[in-house]
């Protein structure tokens, strides 16, 4: 992975447009509406029980965000999983808040259970609950440093086969035996509502056009979502700039750029 | 309908604010609440089964989206059209991605048979699936042309008695054996979330102050949306800078600019 | 309170980051995300009635927002309140509409009963909604002059014991016989839509640090908002860059650009 698949990938998915469905949360589902055009994919929001088997059968990548879950949106959150598992669609699952309350555990349990994500995406405190919970024990505190989650995210990848993507000032994406490490992105993105949000979303439509390769897709989703907004940062008077430069930056993303920014290295 | 009657039907939405109570969907509907404050209007937004009628009677039109819909939502805006005809309130119906999924149709059944609404206002996908299933048949294919469009819209103008808007790059508005076509807008408008829906929330507005005359609101509803979005996208420096200008201009918007930009004919 | 006790409250915010639980409305979530972020508060939105005691638990202040509810929420916002009350939680009720429907006035009757509010801040017509209601009788006008709403805001001072917050042209906060008015704003403010939702956002934060202290913290809130939207509305083309430019104020507020824009008496 470097900046030629990066582009490569970019290109594809600006090409075909792939359709991404997404079940996500009511704080952010525009701004991630809004990444997936701006990159060029075709993004899909729909909960209702009645359809969203249905519309996992169009889509060509399924996204899952428990941001602002409830047991209604949770049960169409299984009930979209299991169909993507039995059609072979991949998923993007992202834990928001995994952790903070037992409802959230419990409902990272139920959504593991149903199907393997091809790709988990959170922040340190969210991997370490996630993996905790996947191996039944209890415990997990935010407070934990980024090395305990990369063991974690390991252990994660082991038990479920997933690509396990934590992300933060410095990003760790892991799947097998390998782990790259990407060192895009700018402070004033934590500033923002639904950055971590945007990257799954991406992660998404990137998994559309490439479902084989979650490691190539995962790197790829935070790698572009860094330099955009590092970019976009460098340019913007504060939050809420930063944000409307971010579409801007990621509609016009160019290989160039791309080419300038990428800090990707790959430790293992 | 030209400049003079666009920017005189404008001047009455600011002066009387009317009131636009929207059953909308999660991604666009602080967009929509935005656009309408942004022309002169009044949003609400409003679905719990408890108060939709109330909020009906004190509308000046309603607007229904059906965008990330399901059923407790559904039957929300079953009983707030049925309330709407009851009292004679205008109705503009936006069936995002009817014939996408089984349920979206059948949704679109059941508000049909409801309440006949003022405006219909689709792509040329979503209104050839809302024609086929008012004609009770099957089959829709998004990849037809436009001018399949324009037949299966003179069908429904013709079975429900509705005014039917197909938007895109060019947008025919269609009432009984009349057809107007727009060709305000800019490509760039694709690229944000919510642009028909917030021609669709416009619609409402339009109406509500020409409940009798829903050709003319609709189509200064789509004309001005076209007008506002170009002349942000020639400013933009892309989807997220065009969703700010956009609103700015809409705030902004002048005579003198409508009777420059308007690009509207009366075909039939 | 002054310019500088609404700086050191602010730094206190940026450097504790309290943990604000908002149970809030879709239309302005997002903006309400960005608003505690950009201030330096770290929000979450949460509904779920398997979580949301939880939630408020780890939350240092509540933020109750009616604007889109139905009973299951509503279920979810008493929940909240009543833990809120167990555990001594500072709480922000933010009555939108209230008066508007039956629905939305027994809504705020449920919610008053369930817990005291630290703060209540509305619009005038709400106000007068809302103190009607406590009393028990009917016949809420929103077309009423302000003075009476100060008046229904003692009122409501008295029964409840909370602080009232009417915010509008200009401000008015109460507590027991003290009333505060400030005058910072802009009318453009009024063409975004949440502009309130934003200062009981922000009062939740202010509470959270001052949990003792519930005239300060909506005192500072409402002005702080005040002060970022002047100034973001005299460098906006726009209602559409003037969300943006508020949140780039917000975040970087100086003590300084306080101290030459506050405008607030203490009127007793």
């Amino acid at each position: 992975m470097d900046a030629d698949s990066l582009w490569q990938d970019l290109q594809t998915i600006r090409e075909t447009q792939p359709l991404v469905h997404n079940i996500a949360n009511y704080v952010t589902m525009n701004f991630a509406a809004n990444a997936l055009l701006a990159l060029g994919a075709s993004p899909v929001m729909a909960h209702a029980s009645g359809e969203v088997a249905a519309m996992v059968e169009l889509a060509d990548a399924l996204v899952i965000n428990i941001g602002t879950l409830d047991d209604p949106w949770l049960a169409a959150m299984e009930q979209a999983m299991q169909t993507a598992r039995q059609l072979g669609k991949p998923i993007a699952l992202d834990p928001v808040g995994a952790g903070a309350t037992p409802y959230r555990t419990l409902a990272v349990r139920r959504l593991l259970s149903t199907a393997k994500p091809a790709v988990i995406r959170g922040n340190a405190s969210e991997i370490l609950a996630v993996a905790a919970e996947a191996s039944h024990t209890r415990g997990v505190d935010s407070t934990q440093a980024p090395e305990t989650a990369i063991a974690a995210a390991q252990r994660l990848c082991q038990m479920l086969g997933s690509t396990v993507a934590i992300t933060g000032a410095v990003d760790y994406i892991l799947q097998g035996d390998r782990l790259t490490t990407g060192k895009n992105g700018h402070p004033l993105m934590t500033k923002v509502t639904g950055m971590g949000c945007i990257s799954t979303a991406l992660i998404g439509a990137f998994l559309a056009i490439q479902p084989d390769a979650p490691l190539r897709a995962a790197t790829h989703a935070v790698s572009l979502v860094g330099i955009a907004g590092e970019i976009a940062a460098e340019n913007a008077c504060g939050p809420g700039s930063l944000q409307s430069h971010f579409l801007d930056t990621l509609y016009a993303m160019t290989g160039d750029l791309i080419a300038q920014r990428l800090k990707l290295s790959e430790l293992a």
